[in-house]
């Protein structure tokens, strides 16, 4: 147990000033520049990126970063299952939002991997970008293993999602958010070899949609075959094939099912529930952690903020992911 | 696989004509007029009964064919578990909406299944209904052992639902939605020997409910049931004993718990998720299927259209259920 | 079976009067003025608390009562799995709402428990309150336990939550929705030797949240423990070791995960699904119910009415567990 | 001022007793029970006719007794410009809910009927029915013009709304929403001479809709003519030359603009504001009310449950109406 | 009165088949290809421009098409104000929706004009397009221009708007919902001395925004100088000034207060009532329109679909203005 | 026009960075922190109080200011009937939320009054905050009256809203949302003979509810007097009457129209439209504001968030007003 640590994040108490109140930021985080006026360093910073243009069908995935902070108030920094508080073990700070081009997603991605390129200590901080579509996981990719010294045989990739997202072209377009990933293992960001997608479901364009995997090499576990009972050990060989091998996660919300996350732009029927994706977040232990991003929350269909909130919730076991793997 | 095949479905294709354009039709199957100029058969046609007049409680199940087919304009053709593409087993087609006298549930019963008699090639073409309430799957029940050729001792059914539905009267009245089942076997439609009703829960009325089943020998599987792990036995030996007979599949969107499928009329909480509900479906692998329908889907109570997207799953599930089992 | 019973409470007949048309009652059970009019006797009488000022969050459960009200006219009085009908075992009653001090908590508990004290027979009836948030417990534990002649070593206590629910002390008040518990204890209406907390989860404020327990004993099954199997166990034994106790049933909707109840004040994901919570309870037959309560719904977060029809399901529950008792 | 009058109308005081709080009634007057335990005589009876099934587009008008009564919480008694105690001058009570046959309009018609006509003292209490679509409007006028004992010339009516409803069949049925009042003037209750219909607007199936006025010589006032200025002058007009004679007034919500009243089936973008329609029914004051309704209420379609709230203030207004003109 | 003219529209009669079955098309008028087949000519077309790429604040225009086909079901044919019946002085069809590219505004207005061009018979049929954002009006515009024969001073044109729409650039890009009008302008589509914008209101970036119509000489009448009573002769003259002039009418439905259209992408707060909308276009009765559109509906913030039915509303009134026009 | 004064507010312009993007600030303005740094007077600051436990019906309004915080980020500088620029007249900021404490109204006050007084330069800076309930405004009062050095006869009053808040106690409680300002004149902070309340509409509870203005001498214009056309004079007469006193306005936006505001927790139907408050709000042009406050937005009841928009436009109004009367 880690209370004898000191406190490192300059978290608000909610039990001294209520969660209904004051500024909205990721889970109650300091602004950066509160942080930086501290002089304090930063383990993992925190920025939107509020881009939706490439999407290919409900957009709205714009206003995720600012539903996301609202509803991540009642996030609580102690994770029982790990046993710590993230706020202890980490500096945390809220960055804001990166600039974006909403009529272009290339020029968003170019823009959102400077700022964050600029972000805190490079060689220190992580980061943890929030969506946006998927196309935005782009950015934060690139940023990481810019940060990270650019690894020649790029980074290894936590994948959850309904979707591959390695579409190649969608619309005579290359840079959409059905194809963050292929760009990603293009460009060297990303080893496919060390990739596994899990969640993957739903009906397909066409069966030629499992030829990426087939040609690039990266490991798929579809929803059903983690039903089954396949998946645990599947996770479990991949982890420890990764080792300790730098890795970046890359949370589509729409791993989970529509009913405990309605508001996403492709929903598909018959996912995870919130319980069974933060298990399997939880089965990560020990992978480490160099850069995450949670996508596609998409606020206009959340009535009831529930998608912002389980977000917010896999913020939450995201970093203390990386909390127990440090 | 199916890739070989020559392409019989003149689907629309969403990586060239995005989701949200155009017309809205069941899954974006072509209309059938459509299909009829191109003077090419059709195996499924699939038509709305858009009637609700005989529900118990929630009326406004008649705008669910309109809220289905907007909403299954995601679904694509591939199934994954099946390993085919419907679109090139079947000949696919939207017929439209059959007529309905909005005062009257026998009326409607009458003109629907008369409707349904004349689409496509009645001897070859199978239906898939979509509802409206549940009194509706009389008509298509109807209308698809007229077409089968009246087989005496009427078709095996497949009932998936919260509830009996084969209460003999309601508020006086003998057509409703609560009653399609028991009329079916009075009539010969059904043979209630091989009729298994799947998901069956919540508080009733009076113990008598279950008197039906005892009297007429169709085999239940409560939701509990199921859970307790008899369901799947009790499932494959009901496949067996129906072995290649015609069967006709029956599903009320209540069987899902209302979490998943909030927009229905009669909700009953602790049913099964989605996922389970597919799970089911794919299990009846073999079945041989002559005709269809997904009913109670309520769009007035379904803010985010969930349900509706969830009925576009179930109906691409039945028919990559038949695909599987040709 | 139970049907040679004599029926007991004058329930409305669903398939007389429709559910959607009448003054709204709890499950249409009848006024309280009614049944006394019969001079009948009353074995459970059901009333709400309509008081949210003791939240640390999001208020609007003192809408609660009214939208369970309207939600539970579709409950019907069957049991399946415990096989009884609870109008035949139990005579029910409505008794409207407690009077309460909006501005005051430690004023409304008082106000509540004084109308408790009052309900039909003091020694006989039994009662099931429904909130108004978690605060509103106290009263009813603190009636139930006056009206069981105060058994000295308190009563012993089946809590359903997501959250301990057993702060000293929050925004320097003492009575508040995250203390019902605490207070109880103290004042000797529970004895935390017998006290058994399921379903606690989601990121917590401290690490010291867990030192009540370990202080006073009382026994915690966290949501994970459940889920991991540990739980079914667990739970018989706590059962085994309570025996015949007069036990009280506190029932925080917030237990289940947002997916099916997104209307509460402090939801927190990934927890039970409906069917499981309903499991749990049925899993408690044999307990000595002598009181009750079911809280923190909250309407306006409500858009479908889920959450208050799922309290409906959960009362049902509840009341045929005391049934199955008997 | 009426403040010197007894109070008369056994009504819970909002600043004792919460609005949130007890079983909902109508505008929180007594249960007829009460009333009747009392000995107390009653001017205005309030009941609501839960059916739905005769409207032409969207159902759901079934729940606006129960939605109703829940909004009209909030309403106060006392009436700013009519300068009156509406609990002062009348005794006021909630009679519950007709019996309704959920299949059949003519069926539910005559249950309704024969409800309304027992209610009280059928010499003295008026009555005015909360809908359900406009087709029970013709079981409260028939209930009326009965009590008032048969009046061979019929009762005058005012008649707000955005459509006829004389249409003589619709879909081969006489009994619809569209058509309580050609009914209503076949059978004698209505004086089509006397009958002044205001608030028409929006497109229309057919000229001859027009014809019916024009036949039976029933006076109408377009939105637009009203809009237009020329409506004051024509009510004004009516109002002299019915007099003292005995008038029905019925308001069919969607005489209002759907921005103030989405809830409801048949809804028509142009209409009344909520100011607009209570200046018009000021405006009536004189008349010799003697039985009213207020129909068309839909809450599915209502999320903030304004059009609720908004048909509460309407009943108020009526109330107000009759108490002025007493 | 037109009643002795032939039917020349298919229309479905609402009557005899129900405006809630059937495959929705704009205000129940037959598919282009259905009028094709029966050789009859076509007035006006109307069709879809599913796009939302161009917007500055809130996405989701795209679904516009879609929810107005489907709100539009309600709409009747006959005009009361100018008393026709536009489906007897029109031949009308739902011509579907123009081919788009989601990731460009350019490619998509070259898409949809080249479309748009094809349509019926291009020196006969007129058209209105229905979006999308108001970026897509430049698509309707250009191929209404062309269509028209290129006349070389261009259109006059009626602009209703909250907003200029005539900003040269956002964001480093010519093409967006913001530009439209300078675009058209430029390219001597529209003449802007005969061009007048009606409706504009609320906050500025700058007070440059009015400097466009100072340099081009566009007339604008802010809402308020419009509520000021200064608007309806602006109004008469500006149409005495461009007499029988093609003229072109772009209806924006924010320039509605958002209680009447929710569902809009910019929202401004004190705007015309629908009623006041429906009188300007009713008094701008006499010009020759050879071209519309109705923009920036955006179904996921129109939970009761009030926005889409006005829009229905819109377009009724738009083609009735035409209609009296000829 | 003020285009020639340097910029003062360090306002994000919404051209080149998105509205949807970034922390949310009251209208984008700069956090108060972000001024201080750049050493900049602050001419007017903006902040929260998130309290609502002093409401009598619907709670939530603590969320009040992030949502209007979100909502305000489309709201841009230029006002046109003022013809200024506010963000050139005046240097504004967010100061973030008042500490607040959830159960005691009174303590609230006081905290925030507290906060209040050590904001920025009290001498120089106004103070206009965001409830919360109607109860807040006490608070601001208080902290504008002390920083304007206590003047002996209080401030003078501009009071937007339906109801008369001036009840002395309500359930046995002196400190409610029903009361602030009976405390406030009370008190000394506000001067009743020059106090002006408009909107006054609605059923009341009694006609004693007059009686406050009558013993204290202020005005009031009833909704229905300012339609009758009694309110422009009466209006024009209190400005003059007021000349340049120091002036608070206070605006509940309950005083609008549910239609136009249905998030709102008191909601009376029949009020000023938007266009009508915006109206009033300029009319009162020459007023010396020296302090405000905007209550009563409940996010919950706000499903398009119009309500919160309107809010912000109001904070619009009021800043304009302040500036139009330099």
């Amino acid at each position: 147990m880690t209370t004898d640590q000191p406190k490192r994040t300059l978290l608000t108490d909610g039990r001294k000033h209520p969660r209904f109140a004051g500024i909205s930021t990721f889970c109650r985080f300091p602004l950066i520049e509160a942080v930086n006026d501290a002089q304090q360093p930063i383990d993992w910073a925190l920025y939107g990126i509020p881009y939706d243009g490439a999407v290919t069908y409900q957009p709205g995935a714009r206003f995720g970063p600012r539903a996301i902070r609202d509803a991540s108030q009642y996030i609580k920094p102690v994770h029982i299952q790990h046993n710590l508080n993230i706020a202890e073990v980490f500096s945390l700070a809220d960055a804001g939002d990166a600039p974006v081009h909403p009529y272009s997603c290339k020029e968003t991605l170019t823009a959102a991997c400077g700022f964050a390129l600029t972000l805190a200590d490079p060689t220190h901080t992580k980061l943890l970008s929030i969506g946006g579509d998927h196309s935005t996981a782009y950015a934060n990719i690139n940023a990481t293993w810019q940060r990270r010294g650019k690894p020649s045989g790029g980074l290894a990739l936590l994948h959850f999602d309904a979707h591959f997202d390695t579409a190649d072209v969608i619309w005579d377009e290359k840079w959409t958010h059905g194809s963050p990933f292929i760009r990603a293992i293009e460009n060297g960001l990303i080893d496919p070899k060390r990739m596994l997608s899990i969640g993957i479901r739903g009906p397909l364009n066409s069966i030629d949609d499992f030829q990426f995997s087939k040609k690039f090499g990266n490991q798929i576990i579809t929803y059903d075959q983690w039903r089954g009972g396949d998946g645990k050990d599947q996770i479990k060989q991949f982890l420890n094939r990764i080792g300790s091998d730098e890795t970046y996660l890359t949370f589509d919300i729409d791993c989970i099912d529509p009913a405990f996350a309605p508001g996403t732009g492709t929903p598909c029927c018959g996912g995870f529930t919130s319980a069974e994706a933060f298990d399997l977040l939880r089965n990560c232990k020990g992978v480490n952690l160099v850069g995450a991003d949670v996508v596609e929350v998409l606020p206009a269909l959340d009535p009831t903020n529930t998608t912002a909130l389980l977000a917010s919730h896999v913020i939450f076991e995201i970093l203390a992911l990386a909390a127990a793997g440090k």
